[in-house]
Parts: structure tokens; C-alpha cells; sequence
């Protein structure tokens, strides 16, 4: 035997050691300790009883979450970029044609995403911080004859919630999929996937749902599984084809599950845990307040001088305004990354600045779950004002 | 707005229940209270400079167990399989040849994860229970020429640990990258990727390390870069594209890390101090523990009566029997079900049936990480005694 060549690191003679941090960026949200602990439970198989029973009990969640009562819903073993993956590989075939909405980041990335496996990709782009109308949609749809249209609903990297009505309605008249991601939106704003006709939704487990990173929810239309279950060709993936993973949940029609990849067991315990608390509060009850404290902090931040990236206001039911991740207009004359710095440094509180078409142009705070109290509005009004009063201003 | 049409689900109200078991199947493996609690620390974000250092122990970690030296060296944000993914549509481009030894399920799934992505693939077949000499192996790379060679080092569906010595430098012989799957090994039996000349190395964090499922190390060679990194297309996945990975696990030369995907920090965590766990122990004595207890295990099952799967016994180097898992010939007239059933319910122990080419065959029982000591395997002794003693035995 030879012997070793590398020794073992020193590195990891010292303890691990994690701060505590107020996380009021776009995501991962802080996780509360019940969350936390029902995923320090014991680990148990993957194919046992006792967790198909936990992954039925999260399908159920799941289904309420998203109001839809699709039998194909499940959570995928990923973060939301491997359910974004899930959507696009089982749905689109090499040469299919697909239409991305581009109003933010998440657009950029579905395109690139069903680029890669071989489709014809057409984007519609919207101006950061601006959204489209039926009209374009309807537009787009006819010219290019998409087989799928993504849209993002929560635009976290520009704050904009884009409205959805009709468009499932426009999309199945064109014969066209409608895929969904609500990563940012679900849980804190109204979304109904079977009365909107959303043919695919997906969302990730560390937002809204105040659960640690590495679970996505997902659910497929009954349209939608005609198409996928009956491709010419196999999904690129074998690990996020939908026939396998419809298997491990119990989501299709055999009478046995057939081993197909190791769930991440303590991860579905917390999943399991923060959709519980989701149907304990009522989806109505935290649309309601999410939507409230939107506005306190909203009204806060404009008392303060500060600009809102997101210029449009109307009334219910268009509002375009995320109520779970705030873009505000990078405050003149300050370095934007020296507020962040200050504020996590003297506040413990994180904030982020832009993402993508915003980057430089926004500072985006996130309250989503149970970070989405006035308490939480008046502690990160107090930062940024604290912020602006140290942090250094250029004459200009 | 409309009104819900899906109600809360009655059972999410029911608390969250999940019993201890004896994890002696072949993975996951129980999980330590040091290790569930570390995943249970508070969540901090994915771009945070204190997870960018718990991921650099992590790279120091997995260099240490992979015994490499390899920049290229990270953990994936998903099981064994999405490491698997992560190997293949890094390395093989559409019309590459992939030639992948089966011995079992995990050949068989390379093989058609390659194939997914349009390469042309071969295969080398070896009897389950069985393996391949090197001679086999020069004659199918002459043969077939692969751009890459895969094989599983530990085939846990069948119980062997392929020998390893040579192949890498067999492979280079020939132009071909050589890609072992250690998901079932590493950890509990010696492995020298450097010394070996593997070319991509990748486990799972649920087996030796004892930590919950969903973090999967791997490492890429020089040689596996170069590829990696003058490819004509693009990977078909966009989550797993090692040149974004990369650079999130600081990896490459760039100076910023760019948001990719939201890593699951809380599993990092884990991951982090089950590689210090193992980093305490030492490889070796880790090594030794674990071939210790396994000739301890084998030596009591045959005292029993009982038949080993892997029928060929060598002394060192050339061992082939894992010392990991073990498979046993399903007792002759009984049910295995039965068995497997009996000990969980009377004992509260996970074994495990057979899985692909071995199932109705064997018993898998696995003794991984923490679960390697003499005094689990009186425990399992103990209960197949007792289950021979107590299930149905046919007259024939």
C-alpha cells in the first residue's frame, strides 16, 4: 500500500462555526428553529415506508401551495436552477421551439437552458423593471409558435411581479405550455395554477417557504405530462427524467417504486415541516401579509427619499411590485456596495445589490416568510438610514 | 381574487414522526448527532465569505479522502447521481465514444446516461459478482478507442470492489480519461486518485461520511480539464456546467465569484465535519477499521452457514470483496423479503435485497463510516440468526 500524499487538512481541525445574520437579501431567508430541527432528525431510508409517507404528506403541501390538484407534483432533489432544469428538459425536445419572456436574470437563463439541449429559442424582453402585456404575449405567441413559454412570475432581480392572468388562456390557444417560475413569488403573493392554467410551476425551498436550500417544488399539468409522455426522445437527464422521478413519488400509476437516486431524506423533513407552516398560517393569511408589510416598508422607504426601482404602482390585481424582494434605486452619490458592507457589518443584516440587468442600478431586500413583519421593515429602515448618514457620498 | 379551490391538508397538521433505525442497508448510513447538528446551524447565504470558507475545508477535505492534489476539486448540490451527471456531460460531447464497464446497476446507468447525450457507447460486461482484468480492459479500449472510461470502484448492487491498479495508466495509453465511481468506497478502503491516475473521482456524502444525502464531492484531473475546457458545445446542463461551478467553488482564476445556483449551505455543514470526522480518524486507520470489521462480518456469516456472493477471496492488494457492503446468497428456501422485513420490524435494522443484476440473489448489508464496528456486526449476526430461526423455510 503506498502511502499518503496528501495529509490530512488543518484546516478542518477547527471548529465549523456559522454566525447568525438577519437574511433580508432575495434568498436563502433565515430559517426558524423548527424548521431547522425537524431536518436534524435521523435519517431513514430512501425507499421506506415511513418516508414515502413524508414525501406524500409534501406532495399534499405542495398541491395546496400551488393550488392545483395535479397529480404530478413532487419535489425535485435539487435547488430551483435543477427544477428550472426539470421543466425545460422533460418538455422540450431537441428542435422544439420555445419563447422566453427576458424581464430580469431568470428569463436569460430558461433560454440558455433550452438552448443548450437543442431548441429554437425566441425571447420576449422587457425593459428591467417593466413587464409585458397580454398583448405582446399574444403577439409573440403567434409569430414564433412556441411549444413552451417561460415566464417568471417573482422577477427577483428587478422586483417585478409580472401579472399572469390570461396568459395560460392565450398560450393553450396557440397550443403552447405555460411554464412558471415562482422561486420568488409563491407563498407571498396569489398564484392559482389550475385556475390560471400554468401547464408547469416549480419553486425553491429557501424563500417564502423558510427552508434551507436544496429542495424545489415542482408540478406538471395533466397538457403538460401528455407532452412529456410522449417525446420521441429520452430528457437529456436521467436524473430529472420525469418518468423516474413521477415513479419515486408515487405519482404515476405502478403498483411499486423502483430505486432511482437517494432523496435527500433530512432535507424533505424540513420541506415537509415549512409547508406546514404554511397551511397552518393559510395561504390567504400570509398573501395578506406579505402584501401589508410590502407596502409599510414601501411607504417607509419613500418617506426616507428613497426610490422604488419598480415605478409602476396600480391597484390590486395588477400589482406589479414583488411583495417578498424590494428593488430600490441605488441611492445617488453612494457606492452601493459600501452600504451593503456597512449594514452587514453594523446592523448583522444582510441586503444585496442587483442581479443581473440591475446590477449597479438597485439594493434588493428580501422579507419573505417569516421575516415579513413590520418589526423586520422598521429594523432595515433604521440600517439604511444608519447607512446613509456613515457611509461616504461623492459630491457630484 | 378567486377563492382557494384546495384546502389546507389535514395531513400536514399531524406532527412530523421519524423513528431511529439501525441504517445497515447499503446507504444512507445513520448519520451521528455531531454531524446532524452541525446541518442544523443557522443559514447563511451561498455568497456569504463564511460559506466560501466552509467550502474551501470542504475542497481540503475531499482532496484529503480522494488522495489528490486536483485544483478542480469541489462538492456538487445534489446526490451521487447528479455527481455522476456531473462527470459525464462535463467530459463527453455528442459522437465522443464512452466505454463503461459493467458490473452491475451503476455501469449500466453510466452507460445510459452517456448515451443520453448522444455518444456512441460501449460496454464491458463482467458476470455479477465478478470483475474485470486488465487484460479484459486494454483489449476493449484498443478495441474501441473511448474519449472515456467508466468504472465503478465499489459495485454496492453486487458487493465487489474492482481492483483499480493500472487502469489509469492503461487508459492514458490510449488517450481515454478514466472516471471510477467511489460513491460506495471511498473512505472504507484504500483509493489514490492521483497515484491511480484517475481522471474524475466522485462519491456521495450518505455512505462512509455519514452525512445526510444531497452533497456529492468530485475532482477533476488536469488531463479532465483540458477537455472539460476545450469542448466544442456546450454541456447540456447548465447547473452542472463545471466552468460555472468552477468558479463558484474558486476553483478557477477569476477574481469575483458570479451567482450560479443557491448552494444548500445547511448540507455543506454537514459535509464539512463529516470530512473532519474523517479527517480525526485518518484515511488509514479508517481503511483498516473498516477491512477489520468486514473480515470479521464474513467470517461469522460463513460460521453461520451463511455464503458470501463474491465468491473469489484474495489476499491484499487484490482484495475484491468490499468491505463496505456486503452481499449475501439469499438463504436457500427462504423468502429475502421476509427476512428483510423480520429484521427491521423485530430488530429495527435496514438490510437490503439485491438492487439491478443481483436483485432475488443477495442480501446487502452495509457497515459504513460510524456503523463499521464488531459490535454492530454481533448485532446483525444476531438478527439473521434469529430471522433463519423464526421466518418461512420451504420443504424443498
Amino acid at each position: 500500500m503506498p502511502s499518503l500524499s496528501v495529509p490530512p487538512p488543518k484546516c478542518l481541525q477547527k471548529p465549523l462555526v456559522v454566525p447568525h445574520h438577519h437574511m433580508f437579501g432575495p434568498g436563502p431567508s433565515n430559517v426558524p428553529p423548527r424548521i431547522l430541527e425537524a431536518g436534524a432528525n435521523p435519517v431513514i431510508g430512501h425507499m421506506h415506508p415511513e418516508i414515502f409517507e413524508i414525501m406524500s404528506d409534501i406532495k399534499s403541501g405542495i398541491q395546496y401551495m400551488f393550488q392545483t390538484q395535479n397529480k404530478m407534483t413532487l419535489a425535485v432533489s435539487g435547488t430551483g436552477h435543477t427544477a428550472m432544469e426539470c421543466a425545460i428538459f422533460n418538455t422540450v425536445e431537441p428542435g422544439d421551439s420555445v419563447l422566453a419572456a427576458v424581464n430580469g436574470i431568470w428569463g436569460e437563463r430558461a433560454a440558455e437552458m433550452a438552448e443548450r439541449i437543442g431548441a429554437k429559442v425566441n425571447t420576449i424582453v422587457a425593459p428591467p423593471g417593466g413587464y409585458l402585456t397580454n398583448t405582446d404575449i399574444e403577439k409573440a405567441l403567434s409569430k414564433h409558435r412556441p411549444a413552451l413559454f417561460f415566464l417568471a412570475h417573482g422577477e427577483s432581480s428587478t422586483g417585478v411581479l409580472h401579472p399572469l392572468d390570461g396568459i395560460g388562456q392565450l398560450c393553450h390557444k396557440y397550443n403552447c405550455l405555460f411554464l412558471v417560475d415562482s422561486v420568488a413569488s409563491i407563498g407571498g403573493t396569489p398564484l392559482y395554477m389550475d385556475q390560471q392554467e400554468i401547464d408547469i410551476l416549480y419553486t425553491g425551498s429557501q424563500k417564502v417557504l423558510n427552508a434551507p436550500p436544496g429542495t424545489a417544488p415542482i408540478s406538471f399539468s395533466e397538457r403538460a405530462c401528455q407532452k412529456v409522455f410522449n417525446r420521441r426522445t429520452k430528457p437529456v437527464s436521467f436524473f430529472l427524467d420525469l418518468n423516474w422521478l413521477a415513479n419515486y413519488w408515487g405519482c404515476d400509476d405502478k403498483p411499486t417504486r423502483v430505486y432511482h437516486h437517494t432523496g435527500p431524506v433530512t432535507a424533505f423533513y424540513s420541506l415537509r415541516e415549512s409547508l406546514a407552516v404554511l397551511a397552518e398560517e393559510g395561504l390567504e393569511n400570509s398573501w395578506e401579509r406579505h402584501e401589508t408589510v410590502a407596502e409599510y416598508f414601501h411607504a417607509g422607504l419613500e418617506s426616507m427619499g428613497l426610490k422604488l426601482f419598480v415605478k409602476e404602482k396600480v391597484r390590486k390585481p395588477t400589482l406589479t411590485r414583488l411583495p417578498t424582494v424590494t428593488t430600490i434605486v441605488a441611492p445617488y452619490g453612494y457606492d452601493w456596495k459600501e452600504i451593503m458592507s456597512y449594514i452587514m457589518k453594523t446592523h448583522n443584516l444582510e441586503i444585496s445589490g442587483g442581479l443581473g440587468p440591475s446590477v449597479g442600478l438597485v439594493l434588493r431586500v428580501g422579507l419573505m416568510g417569516c421575516n415579513s413583519s413590520k418589526a423586520n421593515v422598521d429594523m432595515v429602515l433604521a440600517a439604511l438610514r444608519d447607512a446613509l448618514k456613515h457611509c461616504h457620498r461623492s459630491k457630484v
